[in-house]
């Protein structure tokens, strides 16, 4: 790809049927493929032999044909930082689109701010990274309260976790935002593509 | 009153000849007066005699006819902790209420979650408040920090300090609402004067 | 816990197996556990052996994993105040959270503004409590009435009950924000257990 | 007028040029004409001749060209309830049209719900009115809790007058529409005028 | 009742178990009882005595509990406007609770305004109405048109028929309120049973 | 231009230095010139030269260097709908855009839905245009109503003409998009410029 | 029809008896009818002579009674454009809606911004186009791209393609609205029939 | 900083003597400041010591104490892409902020969508630069077609410039986050100093 990631195939709005085409076409032309936002029903209505290619993964909806990671040693660099379980799917998506690209993905979870002493333990680590990705919903105070412990840029990943004011997430979104700490970057609600094709353009311009 | 908080004067959609006659007729009954949302423009339209009558703060927009407190010591208890100088507007408000209402209104500033060493290094006098008063703008991430910090109900006082998103509080106030801190309470954007009245009832029950 | 108040477990955006996994855990450090959020059909969800266990409650979706209250008389002191039967969720919510933490949580319903009269003869009950949590949703008015008939603190708990332009309970959080009885304060819709949270927090401080 | 009400000229956006082109094809015809939303500012900028022959109120940005009510005694019937000062600008739109028409407009100020006794000390005159404007602000519990103590149909006039979430009626208007007391009817924000020309229909239907 | 309409049970939000105690309790007490929001499944989930007591409507999801309408002639005065057959479930709760009370509510459906000769074409029934109750979605120009054509009161029932910006009424609403026709009375959004306590409020007033 | 009409000035956001210097480099190029959205106190704020040169309209605040209209008959086809004279802010932008691009722009004003019987009056006109662009405020019935009315496209243009819930037009953009006439056309609040555009564009088909 | 384009049948907010009743009345008068919104479990529900008498298009979510397009050969002129596969559902509906009317629907898709090249690979079919109509769901760039490269109308059809800040299409909307290329014009959310709509309309009058 | 970038003075909320006492400090201690969001009026109210040390620049709102750039040659890696002359505002906020900080910032300006051909004719320097920095107001399509175009990480510097759905610069926000090319990151609207400071702390990574 030209933007030098790999467009994903985004599934919420497609029919099984749009879907087993791209599969099908993709697989005549031998390529690896990352599918994001295939819920479980969408993907046990695929033909059989659509889903026994592929490599699904509930928890983050999403599934790729072919070899989950190119050959070779995953590149180092990022951290994602998930303020706790329920975080989990947006985190895991961006990880696995990580993983697709030949990066690693280490994961820190269950170090929300209403426990700061549980963060603070793992200080370390977070100084370690090149690039970090922070998943959180409800007030995304996480977004805020990393940026002001690290050097590395920060990219905020707020999830869809919350419910009354904070439903759907925008909370979270406009904390990162809002963010008092300089340079916080944001994505979409629950855009772990997109903030996982983030971290590796910023990896990438290290090496180049 | 009833409710055991005076009410205040509301001034913002007042004119200068509604809030004189107010004035007058407290005066007359010997009775003192806050006016909250009182703009430097409203009160330099008052009648002479009015002006001079009342002890007027810009920075808190508010105004004081009669003793600035009751007599006697300043009750204790009370902590307000405002994240910068841009929130001192609400936090004086705040903590004029509690002064005509003798209760001691100790104030910290410049404790932002962007630098977070500099709150921890003020810990000790968090965790001795009976109640917190916490002023914040931008994403108000300092409310779920604070809360994860001490054992004492926490209010939120989110202020309309942001641009953006954040304009006009709405971030902070709902950073408030969704906090992951369990039993963070909030008032309305720059309502300083709810905050410290609901202080106020707070801090009476412990005697009664 | 630091703060004073156990952690909940929020289950909306669990999976059966990511709660379960939190159960075990628990139930091998022996700690009790209140878990809210929980749906009918994850409940279901869980396996056998979790599901025995747990003290699951339908109205409230909550479930508590060991005693429902600590061993010793509850501490009075709280009053719930639901508008009506539809807020009982909500009110219920706050109620288990109060007795897994020892304190009382003595109700009253069906004294929606519309039927003042029924309201008013429960004054004395009223005045009675050290702190109010109100229970209501639609528009609200409820807080605002209350609070101004008693001197003690009320935390407002605006419910999801309504449709049309109250859809979802904005209406009444709003109402309870900009009320114009002098303290009131709120948590986020529905949120019975932070109402709880904040009511506990602040019932301790008048004996400590 | 088809609909039975005299169409008002809404001056808000238009030029001093453009009202008083239209003040001046009135006169020529001879005709009576109420002017709304004319703000200090544009009632300046009318030529002398315009202005002269104006009976300009500033509290509620009116003015009326010709007789300032029609010949003969007022028709009874509404009654206005203010919640507080703040009101007046909306309330006193109102009683300025019904005076146009031919209806009395008694009036009735600061009775909000924070003070409820206030209210309740004129039960009488509430439950002898035909039909009632109730004007408020803020959170706007007053709707409803007149509508539950009246038989009458209520018209809620909600007001601009608030802040933070309240800002511009938003709040007000909302807890009109979703009040849980049966048959309250609602207007626009500041929409005297609408409040007015709806309990002259009203009460019409009523004689004819 | 004291505001001479009788509450209704609004069910939404109520499980089939509290549903049935209330009929329960009316049914020992003798009262008729109307039920709004009464959805299809939550209807089938009511034990069987209760369902076979209950004259249930699903169009308008209301229940009647004993006679549909009191002894003695309906009271004349109403015409309810539906702009679509989309508009009948709001226009029919209108209808039903009209009944409940001893009024007629008799219907003309499919005016709306793409099509004004339709309307046109009832212009004598319309302007023969002592109130009008007018249900409309999308962009609820009709209320407009409507009151632009007769002399009587006119509430304005928007109804959450639409879809994109016009989803769940929000568009129909607001043009209600915002009509240039002077006095359009609004009600919340789906809300035919409140515009039908304010019709029956109107007509009682014209007697006595 | 490659779109086929000129790119005009955006001038709202500009400083009168920037301004001057566009009409500068315009003017050594011996171009013409539209502007949109150039306030009066921006226009005060250019140098002398500048202003002389150009032609000022205040009631829409466009401005044109050069000549107003390129040589030859204007080409005929639109018609320009106001609701009322509060509209001709909008609707004017349009009328200049359409005669600097060499197009006739007839306008028929104060034909708002309150009074339907005006625009009657004038049907045969609407049905002779090519191209309707009708500019309306507050709840835009006119949109519909004019839509259902006439076989050629509609184009809605949408003005800040309201306040309460219709401030800065959004109900009446809004009723543009759910409009229930087929075929609706919308272009954003108060973009007169905009809808000339498209309407020359519309014009402009029919001959090749 | 008086407007020149047949009103459909909306069905989303109908029964299935409403739809099979308006379906007969068309058969027994003879008369060709498109059904929209029409969801497969909707259509499911309809009494099988109706379901027989039907073409459905399930990805469109659109039926039509009697022949899909009238005799005689298809009028050319429009071209639609999807930017991908997600935004089949609004496109067909356009398509179908113009087949309906007698009019051919060419179609290019999977041209979105992200790959720029293989939009700019189809420039001569833009080009040739009279008038556009551009499906597009996410952020919508894809409306002011293709309007700065063609002088035909474009009419932007947002989808409700996308999540979070996107979730129901109305950033797409909002793009079309303020796009910075002159002329776009824009239909509600999903609305291909009114796109449709609107293109017959325009294609009329360059013959007429 | 222990972030690695200098926190600056949000200047919008204080006044001028808050804004003086930090200058005074900071120059005792002589330290280098940099002031964004202080606005003309703001900056005339400084008294005149503090005015003659600031470099003041009204486009960007900013103002610089000490020297405006550290010594030694700035750092390259950055450029700047203005859509128009009305977004230069935000876009030098981020220049001074880079320049501040020792980094280079070249721009480019006027290549809107609109004239896509203006864009693609400086490819070259788009491809070239390591981070880029795209400042857009209106639709914000401009994030969309750079990023499908480079390979480098785009930070989106969405602006204020735009009116109607677009005022305030909420739509170009989500354009940037509902973005079709795959990651681009976001900052708060016209939040030049924090695009800035990220884009220095990505620079950062590629040396370390
Ligand atoms: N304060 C007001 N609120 C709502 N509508 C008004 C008000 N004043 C006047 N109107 C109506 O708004 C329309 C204004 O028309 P015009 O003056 O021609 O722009 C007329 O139908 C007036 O009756
Ligand atoms: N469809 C409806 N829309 C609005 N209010 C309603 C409706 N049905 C019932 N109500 C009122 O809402 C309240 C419901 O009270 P409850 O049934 O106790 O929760 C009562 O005041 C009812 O009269
Ligand atoms: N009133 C207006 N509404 C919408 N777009 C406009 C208006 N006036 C000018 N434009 C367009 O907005 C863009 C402004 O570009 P610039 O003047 O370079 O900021 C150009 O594409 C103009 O054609
Ligand atoms: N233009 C800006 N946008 C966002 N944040 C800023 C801006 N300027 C300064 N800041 C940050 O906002 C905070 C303002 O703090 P203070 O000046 O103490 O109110 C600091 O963390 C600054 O680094
Ligand atoms: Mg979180
Ligand atoms: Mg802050
Ligand atoms: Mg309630
Ligand atoms: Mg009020
Ligand atoms: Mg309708
Ligand atoms: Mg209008
Ligand atoms: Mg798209
Ligand atoms: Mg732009």
């Amino acid at each position: 790809r030209r933007t030098g990631v790999a467009e994903a195939v985004l599934c919420g709005s497609k029919s099984a049927a749009q879907i087993a085409a791209i599969l099908d076409r993709a697989r005549a032309e031998g390529r690896r493929l990352l599918l994001t936002r295939l819920r479980l029903d969408q993907f046990r209505d695929l033909p059989d032999p659509c889903r026994a290619d592929l490599d699904f993964d509930p928890v983050s909806a999403t599934a790729i044909l072919g070899a989950a990671a190119p050959d070779g040693a995953a590149k180092p660099g990022t951290l994602i930082v998930a303020a706790g379980t329920s975080d989990l799917g947006a985190a895991t998506e961006a990880a696995r689109t990580l993983g697709f690209h030949g990066y690693a993905a280490p994961m820190i979870v269950d170090v929300g701010v209403a426990g700061l002493w549980r963060l603070m333990a793992r200080l370390e680590e977070l100084r370690a990274a090149r690039v970090l990705l922070v998943a959180a919903g409800m007030e995304g105070a996480l977004f805020s309260v990393v940026a002001g412990l690290v050097e590395a840029p920060v990219i905020a990943l707020p999830t869809s976790v919350g419910y009354g004011v904070a439903a759907q997430g925008q909370v979270a979104l406009h904390s990162a935002l809002a963010s008092c700490a300089p340079g916080v970057l944001a994505v979409n609600i629950d855009n772990g593509f997109g903030a996982a094709a983030a971290a590796i353009k910023i990896l990438r311009i290290s090496v180049g």
